[in-house]
């Protein structure tokens, strides 16, 4: 468990990583992408191609000048949350639960060696909602500033054609804070998180991408855990979820959270669920509090709650083809049914607010009533919770507890844009988090395509984060190559959202590797694309010599057919004629346009 | 070359076909699933579960009571094709280089044993457009309209739930004329390709899948050829294209096409480049002419045609960051460009639509200026092209030639929805037909993904036929499993389109594999899937033994966690409750649904 070996260190090809130095001192992350010289015809007299510098998920594992060990935790990060007049260190934790296992002397071989006294504020909040109302930028804030607006920077110093056309109003520590205030964005970050590298959930900043980890049935080991988490990393997972159901989930949770660079978010239900012998039944509202306290104190900075499963909607419900598909939803449906009694999360929400508030736990408010099918998609059952989430999500601010809206599950693309319009207005503008959505039933062993057309479209529309679809979902437990082709799929379907938004800069890479590709510099090609490792592999099935590596044509159609090249020679061409000719040539061109201007004028009116 | 096991043959699991008889007595070809009956608590009182009969396009292949000999072809469906008043038996080739090659003895060992004499029409046209436009009914469009009506009619008998609520007005034989009198969709269907299971691209009938075969730098056998075509139609593809540049793509051609159940596409000027040895400098209008005739001859059911690259536009693309993309495109602008003369494809476009004419070769119009990246889509370049499509669809159609139009490319999401609106206007609503187009560049590796977003996106807008993308796009050459991956992600973006255009019945195969899930009908889940294999063994990896395909949870969650189980229970339980509780909570419902109602009325104006 204590060596390097245990977990994915092994920097991207040509990359390293650029910390960045804010003025008050933070030094926020970033991958460099190296770039080979132009050597084919190029109309640039500067043949130099500029480093490449992108938003990096990956923690300090990517960096070999950190040492890593497993049983210390990652760095410090947050260094500022320590003991002082607003924080206290607790002298033991206040979960009962907690208590229990940190006292068993059977678990110590398990448990994470090097705990800390848990974190709690002694004022009356401690929440990044809280500051940004009173107006103070956080730490916290200002390195999300700086960790989103370097690209944009990086974008807008390069020479080049259209280089930096894109850019507008850069993202300050002033606009992350008046988001966070509003309640549009949300910074995921328990107080007992420091070893979190701060990230931010909104619509006006980039679209983030959620993974699912966790073991299930089949026991797998904490070492397994933390490097499932590590590798989500390493693949861009922006946050991830431990969706764990097995046994010692309290100190797998710990070894997971001390080494997570990013956001880690739960569904408190399931461990609930687990300590009641998975009878729904005998859930309570006090067992259910001890959990929540439980895991703010490890660190958790989200919670997903099904608080939307009320009592009334579970009939809506009975006439859909795939009924309720939510896990935390039909557990609280099965207990609302069978006490007669509404949903507990609902009934003791202000009470759950007063704790969250204490430790800076965000609200992921789950749809329990999600559509599971095409059929069932956008129904009563669905938009009804829907509006009360919009409710909780008013008392949550009133707490100063930040809220995100959790989204389905299975819509046809014609249907997605009312889910995101619906959410924004009945949810005040909560950040949405959806599952992808589907937008066929279809392709079980594809649903992380299926999905990701959906997810796409949706992050257009506004979703703020993507919950991942792996090619094992509906059928089985994803290893670690899912995962991989899970984030892959999502990173494209984030980044295709971000470009089709204008995001600011997003264009960065794909002009960077269309450029690449162009000059035939298969190496910046490969070491640009968000899977360095495959798109080699499948150059060199075909072409595997090194040599065709600097080869002025693609292995695809070969010397003669290769467009790019003819291209090339066309562009030698036209630089070889005379003057006369080319004016005769732009000449025609500039009638042409003209023509062309003047129909179009008059065809689209 | 003459066993059965040289090409894939194997019927899906649970899968036969069946063959619906028409009136006239055609008999077209669907694919019969077969499920089992319902086990878990249902509320239906049949626990059967109907034969789902779905569009298929693998052809005899997957029929075992058909013998398959390659070398003597496919049997012939379009059994009308007989030499009579309106078509003659030619006694030899009408092109210089396929009789060379016939009288080449070389060659007698690669060449198709069972050639048969070329048809060619003795009247004015023999087109699908000319009958349409005189108000003819051919056997070809009362085929399709069975082909493309059957999952509507089925879908419509089938009972339960909203089975049948979708259903609009049938595609009957007499729309299917209107749309192709109108040009709004074309049936590619040589005369010379008797052995064609006749098929339709619109936008108003299914959205089709094309797929590229064909070798390149390293040979493949004809054999291995003819499989990739069997493979292709297995998977789902609607036509295939052979871009074949290698050596003997004559002879290859011609065994393809004689085994060939779906529509071929070729680009004759790739072949035409192959036989002025890889110098666009050196092609002439009359070598053009002379494969076009060679191919239409061997039974080509559409010719990609670059003839809208203009000298005037060449130009345009000097700026750009990725110049010219196609192949074909850039070949034509290299020979413009050498000659300073007019394309000859476009200078010769009215001789050409009369060739074309005789044997009913649809035109493919080839977006020779499509954008190759993100920072040059919808540019000037593509769209003045696009203009020069339009103008050449009326000549086409004046002389009967049916015609498509090709799109591209690399097109971010907030640009797609323009091309379709400008390709239906300049273009006089041809059936368009894209490539992808891929939603960013960043994922080389990944481009069935990248481009399967924009593909279901462009073909929700009305894009008629989808072309598909392999994950070895930019990087390699597809292998048999490259191109199931393409097809599966391209079948996946049609279903999702269809099912976002409202189109009748699409929803028919999702809602039985949902009701399958949710009835823990794990085989037929499987078995209805697109890829049943892949669904199968995902789910083997984490529950192998046979009883778990009996089991009511799913591998994913486990027994406690299933929400699909508790849903069930759930049911029970409302089903136990006595009629004062279901009422009270009924009229809870009711209550709440008036109050969101009225709510939403006033939220939404």
């Amino acid at each position: 468990m204590d060596t390097q070996d245990t977990v994915s260190r092994e920097a991207f090809p040509s990359s390293s990583k650029y910390y960045l130095t804010t003025d008050s001192g933070l030094k926020i992350p970033f991958r460099k992408i190296k770039q080979e010289k132009t050597t084919v015809n190029s109309t640039q007299k500067d043949t130099s191609n500029p480093d490449i510098i992108l938003y990096d998920t990956s923690g300090v594992y990517t960096d070999p000048k950190i040492a890593i060990d497993l049983s210390k935790g990652l760095p410090e990060v947050r260094y500022w949350l320590k003991e002082d007049e607003e924080l206290t260190n607790l002298p033991r934790l206040s979960s009962d639960y907690g208590n229990v296992r940190l006292e068993d002397a059977s678990l110590n071989h398990l448990r994470f060696p090097n705990l800390e006294k848990p974190r709690k504020t002694k004022r009356e909040s401690h929440t990044q909602m809280y500051y940004a109302k009173q107006g103070i930028i956080t730490p916290e804030m200002e390195y999300i500033a700086a960790r989103e607006n370097q690209m944009m920077n990086d974008y807008a110093q390069h020479p080049g054609k259209d280089w930096g056309a894109n850019i507008r109003q850069k993202i300050t520590p002033e606009f992350v804070r008046e988001e966070v205030a509003k309640g549009r964005a949300i910074i995921p970050a328990n107080i007992n998180h420091p070893e979190l590298e701060p990230m931010i959930i909104g619509r006006n900043f980039l679209t983030k991408v959620n993974a699912n980890i966790g073991n299930s049935v089949v026991t797998s080991s904490i070492a397994e855990e933390v490097e499932k988490a590590v590798w989500a990393c390493r693949w861009g997972a922006d946050t991830i979820m431990d969706l764990s159901t097995g046994a010692n989930i309290h100190e797998t949770r710990e070894w997971v959270i001390r080494n997570c660079p990013v956001p880690l978010g739960t569904v408190p239900i399931y461990q609930a669920l687990e300590k009641v012998n998975g009878d729904p039944v005998k859930l309570t509202w006090e067992l259910f509090k001890d959990t929540l306290i439980e895991q703010a104190e490890q660190g958790v900075d989200y919670f997903t709650l099904h608080a939307g499963v009320l009592l009334r909607y579970i009939p809506l419900t009975a006439s859909r083809l795939t009924g309720i598909v939510s896990r935390g939803g039909s557990i609280m449906a099965k207990w609302c049914l069978a006490h007669h009694q509404e949903n507990f999360i609902y009934e003791h929400f202000a009470e759950l607010c007063e704790i969250l508030n204490k430790y800076d736990v965000s609200i992921s408010l789950g749809d329990g009533l999600r559509p599971g099918s095409i059929a069932d998609a956008n129904d009563k059952a669905q938009f009804a919770e829907l509006e009360t989430l919009g409710e909780l999500t008013k008392m949550a601010r009133g707490h100063n507890v930040q809220v995100m809206i959790e989204g389905p599950g299975h819509v046809p693309m014609q249907l997605i844009k009312e889910n995101v319009d619906k959410q924004l207005e009945l949810t005040h503008e909560a950040p949405f988090y959806t599952l992808g959505p589907l937008t066929t039933d279809i392709a079980p062993g594809y649903d992380h395509i299926t999905s990701a057309i959906g997810a796409a479209l949706i992050g257009w529309f506004g979703t703020a984060m993507l919950c991942y679809v792996t090619p094992k979902e509906h059928l089985g437990l994803p290893n670690k190559e899912d995962v991989k082709e899970g984030l892959i799929a999502y990173k494209i379907a984030a980044h295709a959202a971000d470009l089709a938004k204008g995001f600011p800069a997003a264009q960065y890479r794909d002009d960077a590797l269309s450029k690449a590709r162009f000059e035939f510099r298969w190496e910046d090609q490969f070491n640009l694309s968000l899977d360095p490792y495959t798109a080699r592999e499948y150059h060199d099935e075909t072409l595997p010599a090194e040599g065709a590596k600097i080869a002025h044509f693609c292995s695809m159609c070969g010397p003669k057919f290769c467009s790019m090249k003819i291209t090339q020679e066309i562009r030698n061409m036209a630089a070889e004629k005379d003057t006369d000719e080319n004016t005769i040539i732009e000449k025609g061109l500039e009638e042409k346009a003209d023509e062309f201007n003047q129909k179009g004028s008059s065809i689209y009116l």
